[in-house]
């Protein structure tokens, strides 16, 4: 595995806890407000317009990629709705949109992150917009060297362009990136389009609503149980 | 200058001192290979094809856009040529052209973005390609929140999209960016764009060729000294 130059991190489940985190943070500003909602209600199902959400990019080409905030911020509003949270101003929506940059790391992705980046350079590939993961960066201590995102390839996971798109940007080969991820679905494109994959599980990741990942599925190259036992692995 | 939210630096001559970095490492190998050759004419000499090479990119967006490690690479094997500098086989040419990615900072860099990142995003916002920028703060210790490059805007400084696509990308207005760099005529198209500016000079860059960039010849926000000078002002 010398080979390997770069280390590449599927980033909401596998380096944030983002269920915990926005329901402690919209819970915490809904009652500073007196507004009156089912936060745990609203964070699941705006976890759940996500992927549909990016699939309309996908589907649509020719109305130019949507970034990541652009696309929580749509479907936050009429989510809240159905929900029966009302009285938000588009502040409020906007404040709402800007949780996904507020993310808690999981316990062992700092102290993990840094010992891999002495050997590797580490970065997010992440469905996250720029602003987006620079900001989580930021609030969460990310030690990142650079961060890529499907916004700068214009595509966003499982696209084939995501991923050897970091490659080509990085200057390596496929071969010589690893992607780190709690998602299998997430390696299996990874390892189809010649990167090295990693699976680390995070079965809380979706609360009482976990129904998959809760283990390696594939033949990746690394089964690890967190980010501090891939640096031991990887001699870091 | 409280609205100031990233710090986006210039990088060749403003926080690496590639003249000096190229002509020590390229002597030292070119002495053990045994190669005969004049280093430091080589390296002036490629540094003077570097804005021509980029202006021909400019001049030629059906082409598409063209990496600086390309560009580099391109220009220093007729320049060896006229130089008499012989016997270099193609790997050496790669291993020349990837010099740029093993520069050496300022005494003052690492230690001043060091204490800028605590209060501000940094990031470099040069015409070296994203894998060259990358390597290079690996090298020299850059504590970067990310790395924003030509590369990603498919434009060279100084056109419009390299310092308006740099503020969009981080999600904020182009005057909550302040643009950090050597040259007076960067920081001249940074403010043309309602970026912020500060000047720090760096008056050996060009060794004894250095003919201009002495000092602030544009009405800059700040004028610092050096990277620490410009953390002691804005309060980091």
């Amino acid at each position: 595995m010398s080979e390997i130059k770069a280390l590449l991190f599927d980033v909401f489940g596998t380096v944030v806890d983002w269920r915990t985190s926005l329901i402690e943070n919209l819970t915490a500003w809904g009652n500073a407000k007196g507004l009156k909602g089912d936060w745990t209600a609203l964070v699941d199902g705006w976890r759940g317009a996500y992927v549909p959400s990016m699939n309309e990019v996908r589907q649509h080409p020719e109305r130019g990629f949507v970034t990541l905030d652009d696309l929580q911020r749509q479907s936050v509003e009429p989510l809240a709705a159905r929900l029966g949270i009302t009285g938000l101003s588009p502040a409020d929506f906007d404040y709402l949109a800007r949780g996904w940059h507020r993310l808690n790391p999981w316990p062992d992705s700092v102290s993990g992150l840094t010992r891999l980046k002495k050997k590797f350079i580490i970065g997010p590939l992440s469905n996250g917009n720029v602003a987006l993961l620079t900001n989580m960066a930021k609030h969460a201590g990310l030690p990142w060297d650079l961060v890529l995102s499907a916004e700068v390839f214009g595509h966003y996971k499982p696209d084939r362009e995501t991923y050897l798109g970091a490659a080509k940007i990085l200057g390596l080969k496929p071969g010589e990136v690893m992607l780190v991820a709690a998602h299998n679905n997430d390696l299996e494109a990874a390892q189809n389009f010649g990167l090295k994959t990693t699976f680390v599980p995070r079965v809380t990741e979706y609360g009482p609503h976990q129904s998959r990942d809760f283990k390696a599925d594939g033949n990746w190259d690394y089964v690890a149980r967190d980010f501090n036992d891939l640096a031991d692995t990887l001699g870091c």
